[in-house]
């Protein structure tokens, strides 16, 4: 959580933050200034003090609105820089950079950098910053140790902003189910009133359009995948497909906050008008394995057990998994979860991002998304829902919605 | 254009490109593979060789449809890695670029690094990488010279994505229009049905719908603003505001393709029901301005040439500008344009990024958006079209819509 920073900070011998890059669509910028219309900005955040955030001149009213102090690049003329850098780009952001470390007090020790950027020029500016500036110590946060630690812990406005997603990604769900089930059925297929087969762009077109009248946005896309596509986990669909019945169907859809900020994680996998038997056991065993990992979660566990657990039980039931057969791509295939937030995949890791010493922390928000998946026979299957880690050691689902695998289909 | 590449590199000195991230909203990656839903990858291009997509095992059907040479992630096995390098995530990292590389066959020379990521991790790495491959330099294309500099001008696909997005952006503005007129006017403002005050916040809802309704996304928001906010450029608008007659209105929208490709850039300055005289005044001075301008744009000019002329028209006509008063936030505050692409904001800069050297090339899609802004007197006006420099020396504006100020509202 927010207010972990500078414990955390203090543990990893981290003396300050800068966090580079717009505050939309880049989680650790929006994490520390909330959602904003700045398309270029700095933070710097010294240990023990509040952050400063940088910002162009014109953009000095949506700065203001972070709360923040903040300061105009407009003190540092990029002219002037030029002029005293004999034209040098690099060297003219390295000297900005070391002002604007000055001025937030930074100057010594260790800094960790952060931010989604162009990482060409970061890497150039960086290198020659560290070069130029021997008193401070600039570097990556390869091990999640700080800021994305501090993240995987969610405050109760994250669980808000979460929920909310939560709802309008059950509110889509359900409205596509019902667009499905208001057609009729022929020759094995949905068709429309005009006798045309509703095709699956069709349905993608909808998912977008009530997901915007919700104010979402989807990034990363939406997985709407029918048979062949649904047996590839991350194969996101054919837009020419038709509507046939009795194939698997995975829906996967995680949006975010117009403008990038908290994301939902949500998966149902469906057969349109009856499921075959092949793909109804499949199911069945997906959602017994879903439910015994989902009964058995409890907090301050090690967060790798679930993984392990998750490739047991199908290796019970018969399955190939990544546990005994790394690169399988039949049977489960997969990680059985991530943590969501301003990301859709972040801390804490389920799958094989786990470390023996990661723990299921309170706050924490995670899916479980247990999965089979047979190419060969056109069948895949896969059930997620996002979860709470309640600080009061309660486990809950975020938005609930029915399991059901077929859509009833009138003929 | 994509085909100078191999001759650019050749002219910069690069043996090779590295591009990393996902194949949407990141323009590097998407240019070189089109858009996809690959949500982690690297892209190595050899100079004259074609590109290689390195891509996670989940991810083998959509890397496929780049069409490109594709190699899995798990010909690598994180873990066989993590085994060789002690547990170090960097070191693996390293060891796993340093195969990479070399399956792509690059194995000395200068490697320019691309893609939108997590800039800190990248830095770690990068800078690991480096330490630990002494026959090969990674650099930063801080100066723009080797993609972004054929990312400048457009092959013909390109320029058919950005007049579809310029359609679909006058297709809106033409419905928003439509949408504030066909309401009635009370007390000086803009009021629904039911009597009450129509809201900002309720014109950007119609926005983002309209836009979602044609495949496109606005990632970075839609500047709607009225009043003292129309007149600080950047400002996105109050959504508690009232739509009130006889204020300026900015309307700045540069939606995209949706999953993050092409934009297209523009503006209106509007005033609901009547121009009070120093609204007009000031939009004359505008639209004359950006007339003069657009008549003088041509081929093989210096694109730093536009941002003089316009600051002298402007300051002509008796108004503060950045050339004579740099740090002014009254008259003309900003550049008078620059390139369109897969960023809405790219080469060819016409503004201060521009430097002597730089030309307008043919192929060139770039804006024109010459403004005034006094916000003491809560006044603003900015016009907008986005333009091609046709090969054949045409300028074209590529989705021509009316300029007019007034929209006229029943009373």
């Amino acid at each position: 959580m927010k207010n972990d920073l500078d414990a955390l900070m203090e543990k990893n011998g981290i003396d300050a933050l800068l966090v580079t890059g717009p505050a939309q669509h880049n989680p650790a910028m929006v994490y520390l200034t909330g959602l904003h219309h700045l398309s270029t900005a700095d933070l710097i955040k010294k240990r023990g003090e509040p952050a400063v955030v940088f910002h162009g001149p014109m953009e000095r009213d949506e700065a203001a609105k972070t709360g923040l102090r903040t300061v105009s690049y407009s003190q540092y003329p990029m002219a002037a820089l030029l002029k005293e850098t004999g034209g040098n780009r690099v060297q003219a952001a390295v000297l900005r950079y070391q002002r604007m470390l000055a001025e937030a007090g930074v100057t010594s020790g260790k800094v960790m950098l952060y931010g989604r950027e162009e990482i060409g020029p970061a890497f150039s500016i960086f290198s020659a910053l560290q070069q130029a500036t021997p008193g401070l110590t600039f570097t990556g946060d390869t091990g999640e140790a700080l800021l994305p630690a501090a993240r995987a812990t969610k405050d109760e406005d994250e669980i808000d902003a979460i929920r909310k997603m939560g709802q309008v990604t059950t509110a889509v769900v359900s409205e596509v189910a019902d667009f499905l089930t208001s057609h009729a059925a022929k020759d094995g297929r949905l068709v429309k009133p005009d006798g045309q087969p509703l095709l699956l762009g069709e349905v993608k077109e909808r998912i977008n359009l009530w997901l915007a009248e919700r104010g979402a946005e989807n990034p990363e896309g939406t997985i709407f995948s029918i048979g062949r596509d649904a047996a590839v986990p991350h194969s996101t669909g054919n837009p020419l497909d038709e509507m046939r019945l009795g194939q698997t169907i995975i829906f996967d859809i995680y949006p975010c906050q117009g403008g990038g900020g908290y994301f939902y994680d949500f998966t149902r996998t469906w057969c349109l008008g009856y499921a075959p038997d092949e793909a109804q056991a499949l199911y069945e065993q997906v959602l017994a394995v879903f439910q015994q990992v989902r009964s058995e979660v409890k907090i301050n566990a090690p967060t790798a057990s679930y993984q392990r657990r998750t490739c047991e039980l199908f290796e019970a039931q018969g399955h190939p998994t990544v546990l005994s057969q790394p690169t399988t791509e039949r049977g489960y295939v997969h990680g059985v979860g991530h943590g969501v937030g301003l990301n859709i995949h972040e801390r804490p890791w389920l799958g094989s991002g786990a470390g023996p010493q990661d723990l299921l922390l309170p706050g924490s928000v995670f899916t479980l998304e247990p999965g089979l998946y047979y190419p060969e026979r056109g069948l895949g299957v896969r059930l997620e829902d996002t979860l709470w880690a309640r600080p009061d050691g309660v486990i809950e689902t975020i938005a609930p919605y029915p399991m059901d695998l077929v859509l009833p289909i009138r003929h």
